[in-house]
């Protein structure tokens, strides 16, 4: 798998291409909340012929990032679940992996590293009492791997994720900088990317940052999801691609009052402040735009809960959640404050 | 898009490598018809948590292998609700397609083709009243299209595919040879190439063969899964990249009957057994081994409503549909008769 990993794309298709294309076939679309999120959300909730049932789907396809097989697939699991789980829905009805594999893969490289992909997978499915499909979409020139995560559910299962009120609060779930962290390893084996890195990480802390990057995409947004239940989340998504102000500015952009994300704090995982900054990609880091994989939940919840809403993450998994900015009034837009402040995690 | 379609890979990963490593993880799957169903065909039915409904999906992905994007669009729909068809199933609750978008097209190229693409797929899906949503997976080399199949339905709708009963009639509702139509057309633009085939043909037979295959492509098989309910269908699977004897075997092995399919007609696009002859293709050809793009469904039908079934289909359809065979004892095999006959279509 290494080979795919340095052609890796990092950005995906820019978000308004693919809005642009769909707004010239369909001009009617934006006529309610439910459409709305057909675009701006990378999941919707449609209705079926029977009586309060609805249908849930979300979809997503990327590429490995990481070399080890196994934990690929426990990453690529969390993060197709991530979109449904960002809606609120935590019963998954049917989930589907798909797989695309490469054809520089040998023979012998396939019969090893696809069953391993897979059981990563199905594993990470398994810890939540899913049982996962699978379905291999065809040969490529690269691996690409990817789900379809699908709940029949009832309407109160959904948090509908346009409801933001001036004053809630910004809780993000998972670190950011965590897709960076994989980058850096890689450019260990990298004798010029090394040099530089090297002035302000040495080996160790590279590995163990890694360690705990990859520990963080695995882990799965189920317990975020509930506890929104819990605390009265009024919206939320998933943090990827676009990295947090692009799916900030996605979220805000379709809510129903008129708001704004205020984000004052970014939790990042440690060493990739410094990384950055000797790498000259700092400006992307701190401007929320370097990209994410099965990046956290950013949740609108009421200012009173927000911090119980914490610990009991915390509580219950161990891992931090971070209030990180707050919902005011304004034109629906979302903006990192100048003097935000850089939590290293 | 000429580019994709010199690249296509005609072959996807082999059956048994998918259903090798799915064994190998899962040895417990083949305990009943329902699992049975999970690795043989392209679909298969899971219980919700609400009472006797079960929801559907079918995956379907694949490279464009005809230049028009719009009509490309249109197979790639026809293509992805097949799958869901095959088993009776005809009302979609979602529809998702999935694209990715090749890293060889320009800005300008993709900003031309993709809209048409799209728009093919949603405008085949909506003579079906069925509003397709589009997702865009990632950029990749080749473009890829497919998509998602979804319905929630009651047991009812859905038509076990493993009933099979000694004396059923084979039933197939397109003719074979469209895939290979496309590649011939592709073909003229070859001199090579062009020198053998031109023997056999001339410009406008290949052209008006490509129309018919493309045609033939494009057209959903609806209603002959709506008839399927009429006539009492004791199951079938449609064919695509495994070819007929491919699919035939496939759904032969999972049936619950001690049966074997004997295949003794195969309608061809015409023009089709001359080309492969001059080419060396006849034999794929002739033994159902080419593979087909939304292909036709192959059903087990009760031999006394056989004839009815082919004529309703022309009836409404205005286009044939043929006995190709027939369910013998046997030990779940299936095979093409050393005298089979050719129908030229």
């Amino acid at each position: 798998m290494a080979e795919q990993v340095e052609h890796v794309p990092f950005e995906p298709v820019p978000q308004e291409v693919l809005t642009g294309f769909l707004a010239a076939l369909e001009p009617n679309l934006n006529s309610n909340a439910t459409d709305k999120t057909r675009i701006g959300l990378d999941s919707c909730l449609l209705p079926t012929r029977f009586d309060n049932l609805s249908i849930i789907q979300t979809v997503d396809f990327f590429y490995p990032l990481i070399d080890d097989p196994y934990l690929m697939g426990k990453i690529t699991c969390a993060n197709v679940l991530s979109d449904l789980y960002a809606t609120g829905v935590i019963e998954v009805d049917k989930l589907q992996m798909v797989l695309s594999i490469s054809t520089e893969l040998s023979e012998q490289e396939r019969d090893v590293v696809i069953p391993l992909v897979i059981k990563g997978f199905k594993d990470n499915a398994k810890s939540v009492g899913v049982t996962a499909t699978v379905t291999s979409a065809a040969i490529n020139p690269w691996c690409m791997m990817g789900g379809i995560a699908t709940s029949v559910c009832s309407e109160k299962e959904y948090i509908n994720p346009l409801n933001a009120q001036v004053g809630d609060a910004l809780i993000l779930t998972k670190p950011l900088g965590t897709h960076m962290a994989c980058t850096v390893n890689r450019w260990m084996e990298n004798p010029e990317r090394w040099k530089k890195i090297s002035q302000v990480v040495n080996e160790i802390e590279v590995k163990d940052t890694y360690n705990k990057a990859v520990a963080s995409m695995m882990r799965l947004n189920r317990k975020a999801a509930e506890l929104m239940h819990k605390y009265g989340a009024h919206g939320a998504t998933d943090v990827t691609g676009f990295g947090l102000l692009g799916h900030a500015k996605n979220l805000v952009e379709f809510q129903t009052n008129n708001v704004k994300f205020s984000i004052h704090t970014l939790p990042i995982v440690k060493y990739m402040l410094a990384v950055s900054e000797v790498t000259g990609n700092k400006q992307k880091l701190v401007s929320g735009l370097a990209p994410e994989t099965s990046g956290g939940l950013l949740i609108c919840l009421p200012e009173g809960v927000a911090e119980d809403y914490c610990s009991e993450i915390y509580k219950s998994e161990g891992c931090k959640a971070w209030i990180i900015g707050k919902v005011e009034e304004g034109n629906k837009t979302a903006e990192i404050s100048k003097d935000v402040l850089i939590v290293e995690v």
